[in-house]
C-alpha cells in the first residue's frame, strides 16, 4: 500500500467543537513561529503561502499556495477562517477593504494597517495626536529636498519610499543637494518622505498587543541594534533605561495602538535621541523581530498575544521571566548547514534556545535567531552572540 | 483560481541543507506537543497518523495515514526519515527489529522499548541489576495468585496484563482468592503479572533523557496524583521530598536508562512507600504526562530533549525555571467546547499556560492540560486546578 495516497487533509468539521481557525497571509518565519503557540492553544493556523515549501508551509497542516495580491485568492482563503491576520504588511489596502466589506474579519484592519504600509499616512496621522516624530515632509522634487534640509538645519537628511520599504530597503541617506541618492529615490516611482536625520544614542522598540474590545498590554521596552537596516540584536529590557522613560515609551505605543485602532501586535521602533527625546521611527502591525526574545523570555510570547488579540481572547502577561534576555539574529553567512553547528552550540550552552526558520542560507538573510537569558547581561549577551556567530560560520571555536 | 488545487506538498530536497527529518509513529498529543519544539528547532516532524484529523495531524505538514502494525507501511514511512521514534509504545517489537535489520534508525530501539511494552520482561530485567521493585511474579492460574498472595503477606494483590495496558486499563486489584477480577484478568488472554500492593504515601516520577552516545540529563523529581489510573496533577518539584531521596530517584532512572540502552525520554513512575522505599512502578520510553510541566516550567522541555536525544544532539538543561510548577490535566467532562472557557480562565489568570490537544471531548479523555508556575505552591496549585475544573465544566465561577 502507498501511504502517500491516503488522504491527509481534513475539514473544519473534523476539528473539536469551538476550534478557532486563524488565517495568516504570508508563510514567512513570523507565521512559522505563530504556529508554535497555535499548536499549544489548540488554534488551527491556516497559512496563505508564497510557495509549497516556504518557512511556515513546512510547519502547518493547511498552507494553500496563492497570490496575496489576488482578491479572489485571498477571499477563498479567508472563507474558511474566523479571522485573517498577517505575516507581512504587503497586502493591498483596497483588497483588505473589500474583504471587510464582504463581512470578513481582518485584524489588524485596513484602516489601521495602512499606517504601517504608508509612511506618509503614518506621519500625518501621528501628528494629529502629537506623537513624537522626527521632522518630516513629503517631497516631490530635489528642490523640495533642499528646502526641507534648510528647515531642519541642513544636510544630511533621510529619504524614504512611503510604501514597500523594509529591512533598510527604500531608505537613503542624503549628504547634500548633489547626492546621487536623491535621483535614485525619486526614480523609485513612489512618493518620497523626507525625514530629519536624528542624532540618536540607540534604538528602542516598544511592543504592545491590543484586542478588539480595547484591552492592551505593553512588553518591556527593549534595545535593538540595527546593522545595514536589519535588526541583529535585541536586549530585554533596554539596559539602563530610566523607568520614567520606559513608561513614556510604553505609553506612546499604547496611545498609537488605541488611536489607530490596532488589533494584534504593534511594534513601535523608536530613536533615543542624544537630546533625550524618544522619537517614533517605524511602525509594524504584526509580531516583530524586536519581540522574538519574548518566546523564551516572557510569560506570554508576542506570537501568543497576537493570536489571543485577533481572536479577542484575554491577553497574557507580557512580563519578563528573567532579569535579562538577549536575542541575536542568525543571518546567512558562509555556512549552508545551520544544523551542524548545533553540535557545538548546544554542547557549549545547555540553556541556549535556538530557533531555525526552515530557510535556505543566503548572504544576510534572516534564517534563525538564538536567545539566552539570565541574571548577568554581559554573560547572556556573550552566549547569544557566540552561538549566532558560530552557526553562521563567522567564528569556529 | 482554486487555491486548493495548487500543490501544498514538498519533498526533502526543498528543505534547507542539513534539516533533520524525525518520524514519529502515532499522532496523539505527544506528537502534537513535539511539533511545537520541532518547529522552533528547524526539525521536520513527520507523523504516521491513525487518521487524517488526529491530534498531531492537525499540527504538522506531513502526516501520512497508515497502520503502525503493518511492516510495509512503517517501512515506507521510515524511508523518508533520519530516525523513527514514538508517540506510543504499541508498535510490535518484531516489526521494530525488522526495521533495524533493514538499517533504519529507531530510537528507542526494540531491545530497550520491549521493557516498556512487556511488564514481565521489565520486571525480570530490573531484577538483574537490583532496581527497587515491588514483589512480583508471573502467574498462570488462580492458584498461582493465591500462592503469590501468601508470599507477600496476603491479599490484596495487583494483577496486570504484561502487554497493552495503559491509563489504568489492564490492571486489577484483587481482594481475595474468590475475587471475580482474577477471572477477568486471565480472560484477557495475555500473560498476567502479579504484584505486591504497595502501601505508598504518594507517587513520584523520574524523567531522564539519554542520547545514543550516552549523555543523560535528569529532570527534577515530580509528584503525580493519579485518579482511576490516570495522571491528573503533577507538582514540580515534588513538595517536601528530601534531597537525598530526590537524588536516589534520579539515579535509579539514570541507571535504568543506561542498563536498558534507552534513547530519548525515559519516564520512571515510582511509589514512595510508607516504609520509605522508592519502588519502580511503570516505565515509559517517550515524553510522558508527568513531564508536561517542563514545556512552561523547565529550561528545556521533555519534548525538546526527546528530539535532541533521538538526533544525538547535545541535551538541554532540565532545570526548572520557577520554584514551583503545577500541571493539571484537562479531562473530558460535560462541556464540549474547550475554547469558550478560555475567556474566563485567561482573564482570571494572565500568567496561565493552556494546552489543548485538538481532541473532541469524551468523558475522562485527556483533551488538554494547564500549567501554572510561581513562588507559592498553594497559589500555583489553586490556579492550575481552577482553570482545569472550569474548562471541563466542573465549576462555573
Amino acid at each position: 500500500m502507498d501511504i502517500r495516497l491516503l488522504p491527509v487533509k481534513f475539514s473544519r468539521k473534523d476539528l473539536p467543537v469551538g476550534t478557532p481557525v486563524v488565517g495568516m497571509v504570508g508563510g514567512g518565519q513570523l507565521a512559522r513561529m505563530t504556529q508554535e503557540t497555535a499548536v499549544a492553544l489548540g488554534i488551527q493556523l491556516r497559512v496563505l503561502a508564497e510557495g509549497p515549501a516556504v518557512s511556515a508551509a513546512q510547519a502547518v497542516a493547511d498552507a494553500p499556495v496563492g497570490d496575496y495580491k489576488d482578491p479572489e485568492t485571498v477571499r477563498r482563503f479567508a472563507a474558511e477562517c474566523d479571522v485573517v491576520t498577517f505575516d507581512h504588511e504587503h497586502v493591498p489596502t483596497d483588497l483588505l477593504q473589500s474583504l471587510e466589506a464582504d463581512g470578513i474579519t481582518v485584524h489588524p484592519g485596513p484602516d489601521a494597517l495602512v499606517h504601517a504600509q504608508d509612511k506618509a499616512v503614518m506621519r500625518r496621522r501621528l501628528d494629529t495626536f502629537d506623537a513624537p516624530s522626527p521632522a518630516h515632509q513629503v517631497v516631490e522634487t530635489p528642490a523640495d529636498v533642499e528646502d526641507f534640509a534648510k528647515r531642519v538645519g541642513g544636510f544630511p537628511v533621510i529619504l524614504k519610499t512611503t510604501r514597500g520599504g523594509y529591512d533598510g530597503k527604500g531608505v537613503w541617506f542624503v549628504d547634500g543637494p548633489d547626492d546621487a541618492a536623491i535621483g535614485t529615490a525619486f526614480a523609485s516611482g513612489v512618493p518620497i518622505l523626507a525625514e530629519e536625520k536624528v542624532d540618536f544614542v540607540r534604538e528602542l522598540s516598544a511592543i504592545v498587543a491590543r484586542s478588539p474590545h480595547g484591552q492592551a498590554v505593553a512588553y518591556p521596552i527593549v534595545e535593538s541594534v540595527q546593522k545595514d537596516g536589519i535588526c541583529v540584536e535585541v536586549s530585554a529590557p533596554a539596559p539602563g533605561l530610566a523607568p520614567e522613560k520606559a513608561a513614556q515609551a510604553q505609553q506612546t505605543a499604547l496611545t498609537i495602538a488605541g488611536e489607530l485602532g490596532v488589533v494584534g501586535i504593534l511594534a513601535v521602533e523608536m530613536f533615543e535621541a542624544r537630546d533625550g527625546r524618544l522619537l517614533v521611527n517605524e511602525l509594524a502591525m504584526r509580531p516583530h523581530n524586536t519581540g522574538h526574545w519574548s518566546i523564551d523570555g516572557a510569560i506570554t510570547s508576542q506570537f501568543e498575544n497576537h493570536l489571543r488579540a485577533v481572536l479577542d481572547l484575554p491577553l497574557g502577561s507580557p512580563a519578563a521571566r528573567a532579569p535579562y534576555t538577549v536575542m541575536v539574529n542568525v543571518l546567512g553567512g558562509d555556512v549552508d548547514d545551520m544544523h551542524r553547528g548545533l553540535l557545538h552550540c548546544l554542547a557549549r550552552d545547555p540553556a541556549l534556545k535556538v530557533h531555525l526558520y526552515g530557510k535556505s542560507v543566503k548572504p544576510g538573510r534572516k534564517v534563525g535567531h538564538v536567545t539566552a537569558y539570565g541574571d548577568d547581561l554581559e554573560d547572556v549577551r556573550e552566549r547569544a552572540r557566540h552561538a549566532a556567530a558560530y552557526l553562521t560560520g563567522a567564528i569556529d571555536e
